[in-house]
C-alpha cells in the first residue's frame, strides 16, 4: 500500500526548521506494511498545498499532511480542505472542550485566535489531539482513499500518530491485521559482512517476513518485521525466525531488542548492580550527554569529568603529569589513568575514558585526526584500545562515544 | 526567482536518514534572492525521479537534485538524465583524475564500480566535486532553465555548494549581482515584543532590503539581507540600515554577527584573557558538548564536571553536604557552590553551573519540571538565577544550556 506525505510550512521550506515528521511517519507506517511513495514540502500557500494534495491523492491510498494548522495558519488550510472535500466549516464543541483542557493543563488562558481552532470542515471526522490544540482531521473519499491532516509540532504528531492515528489507519485499511517486529543490536561486524552471513537466512524468509538493516556508526540494528492476520500463526512464525536470526548472529549480538549504545551500557552496569562514571577528552561531554538522555540513568551513572586541558587530567583525575609528558595525552597510558582516576574520584566500579583527536586541527602523521584511545575500567581490570574513525569532528565524536559505551557493555558480558 | 529541490533516496523516504541538504540549499540560496517553491523527496526509482524533474522544471527556473548518484545508484539516475536532456553517456577524463585524487587522499584503492562514476551524460557540464567521487552535473535547457545534480552526502553537498556551485548560479542567473547580509544576536526580549519594537524600522526598509527573524529558544538571530548590483550603493545602504538596527535593539544585543550561545560565551571569555570551566547537573554534559563544538575552544575552556549524584557535588566539587541537605540540590546555595567549586578545582576565573529538574520525572509542586538554577562566576563575583523552562527533557536541557552561556557573556560585558 502506498502513502504520500505533504509537509506544509514556510519555516521548513526556507530551511529554518528541519522536518523530522515525515521520517517518523514513514518509519512508523513502514513497520505496518506501508510504502512511502513521496514526500512533498510546500509553503503556507493555498495553490501550492492544493496542487500537492491533488497529485498525492491521485496515486496514493493514504495521504498525510503535517503542519499548516494552528491559530495563525488555519485560515489557509481549513477552507482549502473544505473546497477539496466539500461542505462548510462548522463549530465543533468537542474540539473546544479539548482546547480548554490542554490550556488548563498548561496554566494558560484562552484567546480568540485559539478559540477559532474549534472551527473544522464538516466533511471530516475529528480525531482529538490530546497533546495540543490543533485538531487532527480525517477525510475519506468515496473510493476509500484517506487524507489525514496532522499538526506540525513533532511532539504532537509523533505522540498522536503512535497513540491513536495508526490504529485508525489499521482499522480502515487492514482490519484484524497482525503486525509484529523484533529487534537485535549487532556490533563488531561490517554491514556488508553481516549481509553476506545472513544471505541464506534472508532467501529462506517467508514472504510476509522482512529483514531490515538499520546501521548507525558502530552499531547495526536488525529489525525483523512480520505482517499477517490475527490468529493466522504469523506471531509464532516471527518468533521462530527471530530465534534463528539470533543463532546466525550470536557472536555479534550486543543486545536483544531495540536500544541505543548508552541504553545498552547502562543496562549492563545495572544488571551487575555497579555504578558508572566517565572521563572525556575528545568526546567533550558527549558520553555524559548520551547517557543522561536515558531515562532513569541517575541510579547508575554518577557523572563525568571533561578534561580538555592536561592540567585537569592531572589535577582533577590524578593522571601523573610525567605520563602525559612521556606518552602524550592521546595514549594508552594516559587514557588508562583517566579511566582509573575518575573511578577512584567518584568511588565507582566502572568507568569509561576517551582521549583522541576529533579534528579538524591537532592531527599529526603519527596520530592523524580521528585517532581515539578508549579505556574501560571494571572490577576485573582496565582495557584500552585505539581506533581511527573516519569523517568530520562530529562523526568522530559520535563514533568514539558509541564504541566506548559498547566496549563497556562487552567487558561486562 | 523560484527554485525547486528534489531529494533522491530510499533511505530518506523510509525515514532511516533525515534530509538536511534541502534546508541547507534553501538557506544558502535564500540569502541570494532565491525562493524555494517546493522540496520533493522520491525513491531511487526512474519513473518517480522523472515525474519529479518534469514537475519542477515546468515551474522553476532552477532545479537542484541531491542524491541518486554514486557507484550503486548511477545506473538509474544518469541514464535518466540522458533521456531527459538528450545525448549519450561519455567518459570524462577529468572526473577520473578527480576520483584518483580523492582516493589517494583517503589512502583507498580504485575499484571498477568507482571507475564507472567517470561516465557522465554528454549533455551536461561537469563541476568537479573536490570532496567526493560523484561528479556534480549542470544541465541547461534552451530557455535558460537549469538542473544541477548534486551528491547526497551532506558534507559534499554543503561544501561544494558554498565553494563553487552558488557562484556558478550567480554568474548564470544574476551576473554582477551584489548580495549582502548582516547578523545580530538578540537576547532578553520575546520575538513578538521585538517585532513590535522594530515595526517602524521594517516598514521603512527599502524594497531591496529584508529583515528575517530566526529565533531559537533563548536567542533570536536577526538577519538583514540586501540584494542589488555591484556598485549601485546597495552595500552602503545595508551598512546604514544595519547601524540603525543596532541602535533600535541596543539594550538586547548580545553579539554583533552570527554566533551560537557557546561561541558568544567563548568570545567573551577570550576577550578578557580568562579561562572557563563548568559544573553541570541537569544539563548532563550539554554545556561541555556545546562549547567543544566551537573550533579552537581549548585555549579558553578547561573542562566540566557533570555531577549527577550529590556525592559528586560534595566529593569532587566541594559543595558542603549540609547545604544540599538544607536547601536541596536544586537551589541558589548549591548551584552557587558548584560554580565556585569547579572554578577553584580547575583554577579558572570563570565558571557556569546548572542544577535543575529536566524531567520527565523528579518534579514537585514547589519545584516543577523545568525549574533550573544557574550560577555564573567571574572575577567580580557569583550571580545565580532561577527559571522555569517549558517543553520536554531535551528542550529544557537546550534552553538551560543557552541561558547559562548567555548569562556568562552578559556578566562579562
Amino acid at each position: 500500500m502506498q502513502l504520500s506525505i505533504i509537509v506544509i510550512g514556510d519555516e521548513i521550506l526556507i530551511g529554518q526548521v528541519t522536518d523530522t515528521n515525515s521520517g517518523f511517519i514513514s518509519r512508523t507506517l513502514g513497520q505496518r506494511g506501508w510504502e512511502t511513495r513521496r514526500v512533498i514540502t510546500v509553503s503556507d500557500n493555498a495553490a501550492e498545498i492544493r496542487a500537492a494534495i491533488e497529485l498525492c491523492m491521485s496515486d496514493s491510498r493514504l495521504v498525510i499532511t503535517t503542519g499548516g494548522l494552528g491559530p495563525t495558519k488555519d485560515d489557509i488550510t481549513k477552507p482549502l480542505l473544505c473546497e477539496i472535500f466539500g461542505g462548510p466549516m462548522v463549530f465543533d464543541e468537542d474540539v473546544t472542550e479539548n482546547i480548554r483542557e490542554v490550556f488548563a493543563l498548561r496554566g494558560l488562558k484562552l484567546n480568540p485566535l485559539t478559540e477559532a481552532q474549534a472551527m473544522v470542515p464538516k466533511s471530516c471526522r475529528v480525531i482529538q489531539n490530546r497533546l495540543g490544540t490543533a485538531p487532527i482531521m480525517w477525510f475519506e473519499r468515496s473510493d476509500g482513499r484517506v487524507l489525514i491532516a496532522m499538526p506540525g509540532v513533532p511532539f504532537e504528531t509523533e505522540g498522536m500518530l503512535t497513540r491513536s492515528v495508526v490504529h485508525e489507519i489499521d482499522d480502515h485499511f487492514n482490519p484484524k491485521s497482525y503486525i509484529g517486529h523484533e529487534n537485535l543490536m549487532i556490533s563488531g561486524i561490517t554491514e556488508s559482512a553481516l549481509a553476506q552471513r545472513l544471505d541464506d537466512f534472508e532467501k529462506n524468509l517467508p514472504p510476509n517476513l522482512h529483514l531490515a538493516y538499520l546501521p548507525t556508526p558502530g552499531l547495526i540494528r536488525l529489525r525483523l518485521d512480520a505482517v499477517g492476520r490475527e490468529g493466522d500463526g504469523t506471531a509464532e512464525t516471527l518468533k521462530l525466525y527471530y530465534d534463528r536470526l539470533c543463532e546466525e548472529t550470536a557472536p555479534y549480538i550486543i543486545y536483544k531488542g531495540d536500544a541505543t549504545a548508552a541504553e545498552i551500557a547502562i543496562d549492563a552496569v545495572r544488571r551487575r548492580s555497579y555504578h558508572l562514571a566517565s572521563a572525556e577528552s575528545c568526546t567533550g561531554g558527549n558520553i555524559a550527554h548520551s547517557i543522561t538522555a536515558v531515562s532513569g540513568c541517575s541510579d547508575v551513572y554518577l557523572g563525568t569529568v571533561v578534561s580538555y586541558a592536561n592540567e585537569i587530567k592531572s589535577g582533577v583525575l590524578g593522571v601523573d603529569a610525567k605520563l602525559i609528558e612521556r606518552h602524550g595525552a592521546v595514549s594508552r597510558e594516559v587514557v588508562t589513568a583517566m579511566a582509573e582516576g575518575v573511578a577512584k574520584l567518584m568511588g565507582v566500579e566502572c568507568a569509561v575514558a576517551t582521549s583522541g583527536i576529533a579534528g579538524p586541527g591537532g592531527g599529526s602523521d603519527e596520530k592523524p585526526v580521528g585517532t581515539v584511545w578508549t579505556a574501560v575500567t571494571t572490577p576485573t581490570g582496565t582495557e584500552a584500545f585505539v581506533n581511527r574513525y573516519p569523517g568530520n569532528r562530529s562523526r568522530v565524536i559520535d563514533r568514539a562515544t558509541t564504541e566506548a559505551l559498547l566496549a563497556l557493555a562487552k567487558a561486562l558480558r
